[in-house]
């Protein structure tokens, strides 16, 4: 994989220009994309831009707006529509020098449909979903960040599937102006790279919070709550693998591991995803669903028929309880100081006519808390798993910072 | 005013058809548009749908996406800009059988720059902000509904100088989603008609809640807090003496009026709005500042310039004071049924350069809770005057039956 830091070092040293990294992003896009077909859109040329990022290819999903590049949102619904304007992540991503590289393959409207991209590791098994392109472009080594979308588990699952490293940063740190919605109580913007230390970097120059590109955490005397999801099921053995390997590393470094269930309102709040992300996606996808029915991919027609029957009470109860668990998590989230739990039920699906589930991610997402990805183990099938490590809302910085602590880890153990 | 209740009692009683109203509105728009200047953009024909608002003709501001009519957001940036999509708000309209008679006038972005709407009481008033074209349209009588947003007070207070009744419901009550947002922290979606009573049974079939189409509440022994804010400055006496006709009115009526300041959270709440606001806006609009600054009018253009200066840090305590507001505001409507204060500081302003402040709404549209104005007295310059009601987060119908109330009073009082 590209590292962004390295690439930034050797910028730094005067051993490249951010022009020539551009171009060695563009040499392995046109070498890899037949193979992987990560990308949508791309433009003719990559132009470097000015500030920390100058040099750093960046792939964009397919559902932010672009006012150079088509946004098609997986579906000929939208066909080659370009937007008036970018979206504020991409004037972000440009203000800190990066290049959009492309506009990168997404599920059709970011469910569960697949998408054309191939996992890098294995052309069988799925890239994950719904921010599969922007996944498979970092894991192939073709670009060095991309910006993805978690509205349940669609950047941390399919980072976890084509071992990459990611975060999904607090609710609304990244702003979702300009970002196709499908369940706006839900939807959040995250960054996918080939370490939780390029992902941090490239998310303090975006966000214009330095701190965020945190060393790595000391996990000497960390309180770590190793929290099994019970309430989401089992995981498969290749993720029930990946946090016992994480347990060893953890607590060989110093960390006090404690199982930690969660209050009841978690469960109630995980419980709660459904019918929230059901009554607002009916309405965030109403034009859609009135005039191009049939344009609209099996699995998503099919959602959009069963979720027109949440009601106006059962969404209401649905934000109570998703306050609730918001509530409940400020105090869970005192009595430890990261969570760490499964990033996706197992390794890659064996088909890609699955994108997976996101059944461990969706209740972070709904609390609106920082969530981060590295890759720690191989599964029964040789492909990446990962682990994934939570904080409190705000938190960001010692999300990374503890997922950097991680990594560290997984690399000298070798 | 056209009243929509009776439009549609009419269309029962096989009086009119929903053709034929929409035909009255249609000749009304043709008649009052070139002096009002309320619609940006107007079908050449009106269809009528099905549903309950069947031959209601609504405007729709003109920073809401619609797929067959341009949007324009106020700014020669956006001239002609046709979206892909309706945005959920219309596509709701529809499904409940209105019919979109235009594109109303907005301010630039729904900023402070006036739109060209004239005030159909005085046409060297200004009709207000940022939703000018949706009152004035009410206020003319050219069509029973109208939808606006509001950020600040851009719902409330336009309603409020165009003397028609108004309500900006909870937060998130009515997707944003496919609305150019200005912060999404606060941006609200609100109907404006010529009565509380209309407007409720609109919201009704719109929201999918038939609850929202309440009765008239009694006042009798219902617990009112009048609210001064004393931290938005004082009121000039045309708002004074609204709000002095509305204590007279209810405590008549049986109402226990008690003068209730608030906790300091809710002083703190209000001050948290400015650079909650700022650091958002400069986020929402960057690309039309970086490629379009010559292009905004003078005084979005220097918001921005110096909105550039609010930090993360900044941002991050005014999202937590905001917070604080919220948990306030809970405790604080658990004490009184309602809040009453002013809809505006007074009449509408004098002069067409300005479209008034939002002082009084801003804290309310930052805590989220169901406001209501319906006027309730006139100034010194016999222009109309508000009084606003105001109850806790997600009880809007308490709120439009309260403002029912209110104006049945006014209307007996004569």
């Amino acid at each position: 994989m590209q590292s962004l830091r390295d690439i930034l070092a050797r910028i730094a040293r005067g051993e490249t220009t951010p022009a020539g990294a551009l171009a060695v992003s563009q040499a392995r896009i046109a070498a890899l994309e037949p193979r992987i077909q990560a990308f949508a859109s791309r433009p003719d040329t990559l132009q470097p831009g000015e500030g920390p990022l100058a040099g750093v290819a960046c792939g964009v999903k397919d559902i932010i707006d672009t006012a150079d590049l088509p946004t098609m949102m997986g579906s000929p619904i939208y066909a080659g529509w370009r937007p008036r304007a970018d979206a504020p992540i991409v004037m972000a991503l440009k203000a800190a020098g990066a290049t959009v590289a492309g506009k990168t393959h997404t599920t059709a409207f970011a469910f569960l449909d697949p998408a054309p991209t191939f996992n890098p590791h294995d052309p069988a098994a799925s890239p994950g979903g719904s921010s599969a392109g922007s996944a498979a472009a970092v894991a192939a080594g073709m670009i060095p960040l991309a910006i993805g979308t978690q509205t349940g588990g669609s950047v941390i699952r399919p980072a976890s599937y084509c071992g990459v490293a990611a975060i999904k940063p607090s609710y609304a740190l990244l702003p979702t102006v300009g970002v196709k919605p499908f369940s706006w109580s839900l939807d959040t913007l995250g960054l996918m790279a080939a370490t939780a230390d390029d992902a941090g970097l490239a998310l303090a120059a975006i966000a214009g919070r330095p701190e965020l590109d945190a060393p790595a955490a000391s996990l000497k005397g960390l309180r770590i709550g190793l929290h099994l999801q019970d309430y989401a099921g089992a995981p498969e053995p290749a993720s029930a693998t990946a946090l016992e390997r994480f347990r060893e590393l953890a607590t060989d470094a110093g960390a006090v591991l404690v199982p930690h269930d969660g209050p009841a309102a978690l469960a109630e709040a995980f419980h709660a995803h459904g019918p929230l992300q059901d009554y607002e996606a009916t309405q965030a996808l109403a034009w859609e669903y009135a005039h191009h029915r049939e344009a609209l991919p099996p699995k998503l027609q099919a959602y959009l028929d069963t979720a027109q029957a949440v009601t106006p009470a059962q969404y209401d109860e649905a934000r109570r309880r998703s306050r609730r668990g918001r509530d409940a998590a400020r105090a869970f989230f005192a009595e430890v100081d990261v969570v760490a739990t499964f990033a996706a039920p197992g390794e890659a699906p064996d088909s890609r006519d699955s994108t997976g589930d996101s059944r461990f991610n969706r209740l972070w997402t709904l609390l609106g808390v920082p969530c981060a990805t590295v890759p720690v183990a191989r599964g029964p099938r040789g492909l990446p798993t990962g682990v994934q490590v939570i904080t409190g809302f705000g938190r960001d910085e010692q999300a990374i910072a503890v997922a950097k602590a991680i990594e560290n880890l997984v690399a000298r153990a070798g």
